[in-house]
């Protein structure tokens, strides 16, 4: 099938994916006078009197904002909040979908960090949750930093922490494979954009020791990237022997390739290059850093993309749904980095030891379990630290 | 029924009124594939190239935002955006019920004009329409201007315009069942909010002559209300003879009373006072400015008020779903005061000359024809305008 002429031909014809429907009847006098005026005012009064009603008794609670400047779209790039909204609108549905909570497109104008700021933070009241999605770094992180601070509901960047917790379960469930430790093995990412930069902190909080971060020049090592106060803080904490080269120097004798970055940058000599038993995630999007093909031919062990029609596929929509889902539940005031973790070993745990194959370390897309084990794993955490509101 | 606590409890065990729905398949790869990634991206790309295919492979087209910063709720006053809520989504599937249009509600943190017409702006990729409520006067008015201005999407505050559209509607009705013309009757307007100022400039409009409005304090007249620039424009196009004096002075002689103000303020005496054949359009909620059977007492001939419990009443279903489904059916730039007049005279044509009755000058609201005719009337004005974009 050509999804491209054929995801033009369902958008056109039924006008995008998303629509607002009713759950309460509106069809009598009475329906009227209890959905909308005289009836309505109640609940009005009970939320002015108390601020907390709002998720007794409006949608604010199940109701997520999916936020964009389009700035970063896909493989697309900066085209603009408008021209993002068939995105929007297909998170919206995914959202609904997987775990069934409401979403709904926002997309801006605007792509000034101080204006989303503060369009996001007016606009708050309406929702449960902001998901902040392809939004270029590093102005990513700026803005979901100052919204986390600033409003009491979960502020989210998808497309940083989403990919880094699926990253993360697959890493999890690859290394008990290979009978490989989190703190002994040496990680490449390759690309220090949203996703690299959230996978490398992730992988850090969860044991991982050495990690070399790369960008389009190379390995990043304490003033290789002056001014990019993000690069900076990441050659801080990474690379401990602060090495100088290319990608390719990175990889001789690592455990594990992550790219998130561009298409067949990764060639068979590189990974013949790696430790024994390498992992390669190559998640450059729709190609990959190298194809599932010639990283098995090269000798990887474990081989994920970001691809449906190969093994392993990670998939931010393992993550989101449930990770909502479970924070939306306790009425969590943010996502913090345990309850990311805590979804990441979720996602992790519906692969037994013994189920894990080299083509299986990453549940299915699809797999009915992985919301909701996600959402309690999330909730579960919110609740022991204390940000639950209920 | 007791509709407060009806409306507590199905808004409690509902969570709320609204959801939002995907229009299309997604329960396979495949599905997923052309909902979102990998072919998301050619509708994107194709609204990149265009700006305008954003009509055509999105739901903007057929989207309204419900904006309020619950300055002016209902009977409520300014009880804040997010106590708003309820109402809101209570719009929102009235949209969608009365004319198929999607409906969403933004309910803002911030009651700064300068900070909503920002954040409306900021958010209007989204959108097909904004449907500005429950936004208190004068600042609505600075609003409402200043968005028309810099949005290419219609604009409309519907406290003001929606009320003005149906009691216009009424009047056109009345006025024939009582053989007098518009230009030869005096109309007497109590309360100098939104829906009272913009009441009193679509009747003058439709070509009354002689309108006297009247605030708190009795008559506007030129110099009663100095520094409030909205009733001193009212003062220069009404009350001709710059009257002073009260309400009640104001109504002798009258031929039409409308009040958009407060409960039990006229009494049988000054309906007593008014020309033969009066008209009242008594619309404060829940409680008119004068009781029905006060106002038949007092030998009112033709009267309306805002309850579903008595004849004639002023609903602003009547108009608002009508109205954006035409406006969004050609892609409207705006909504002219042209535009509104057209869904005035439609939905009063809905009652032959022959069928109107002192109790039937409005159409019902559960009339299942009102939405069409005024959606047609207002788009055949859109294009007759040129406002149109299809």
């Amino acid at each position: 099938m050509n999804f491209s002429e054929e995801s033009l031909r369902i958008h056109e014809q039924k006008k995008g994916k998303i629509e607002v429907v009713s759950k309460v009847p509106l069809q009598t006098r009475n329906d009227l006078s209890i959905a909308y005026t005289p009836g309505v005012a109640e609940p009005c009064r009970r939320i002015h009197e108390k601020s907390e009603n709002v998720y007794k008794y409006t949608a604010k609670g199940n109701l997520v904002a999916v936020v964009t400047d389009g700035s970063a779209v896909l493989g697309l790039g900066n085209i603009g909040g408008s021209a993002g909204m068939p995105v929007m609108e297909g998170k919206s549905i995914l959202f609904k979908s997987f775990a069934g909570v409401d979403a709904f497109p926002i997309c801006l104008d605007t792509q000034d960090v101080d204006q989303i700021v503060e369009t996001v933070k007016h606009i708050a009241p309406t929702f449960g949750g902001i998901n902040l999605e392809d939004i270029a770094a590093p102005k990513c992180f700026e803005i979901e930093q100052r919204l986390k601070k600033e409003l009491d509901i979960p502020v989210f960047h998808d497309d940083q922490h989403g990919t880094a917790i699926v990253v993360c379960a697959g890493l999890i469930n690859a290394l008990k494979l290979v009978r490989k430790e989190m703190k002994e093995i040496r990680v490449v990412v390759n690309g220090a954009g949203a996703a690299g930069i959230a996978i490398t902190k992730m992988l850090l909080n969860l044991g991982a020791e050495d990690i070399i971060m790369c960008d389009s020049k190379g390995m990043i090592y304490e003033g290789s990237a002056l001014g990019n106060k993000y690069k900076e803080e990441i050659a801080k904490i990474t690379n401990r022997e602060q090495q100088k080269g290319s990608l390719k120097d990175a990889l001789v004798g690592a455990d594990v390739f992550i790219g998130v970055s561009v298409a067949n940058i990764v060639t068979k000599e590189m990974v013949q290059s790696m430790n024994k038993d390498a992992i390669i995630f190559a998640m450059a999007n729709p190609i990959p850093e190298i194809s599932y093909e010639d990283a098995k031919k090269a000798g990887a062990r474990v081989i994920g993309t970001g691809r449906s029609d190969f093994p392993n596929q990670i998939n931010n929509v393992l993550a989101f749904p449930g990770l909502f889902k479970g924070a939306l539940s306790v009425r969590a005031r943010q996502i913090t980095e345990e309850m990311k973790i805590a979804a990441a070993y979720g996602i992790a745990s519906l692969i037994q030891e013994e189920d894990l194959t080299e083509e299986y370390v990453i549940p299915d897309a699809f797999d009915k379990r992985v919301t909701d084990i996600v959402a309690k794993a999330v909730a579960d955490k919110a609740v022991e630290q204390g940000v639950n509101r209920i």
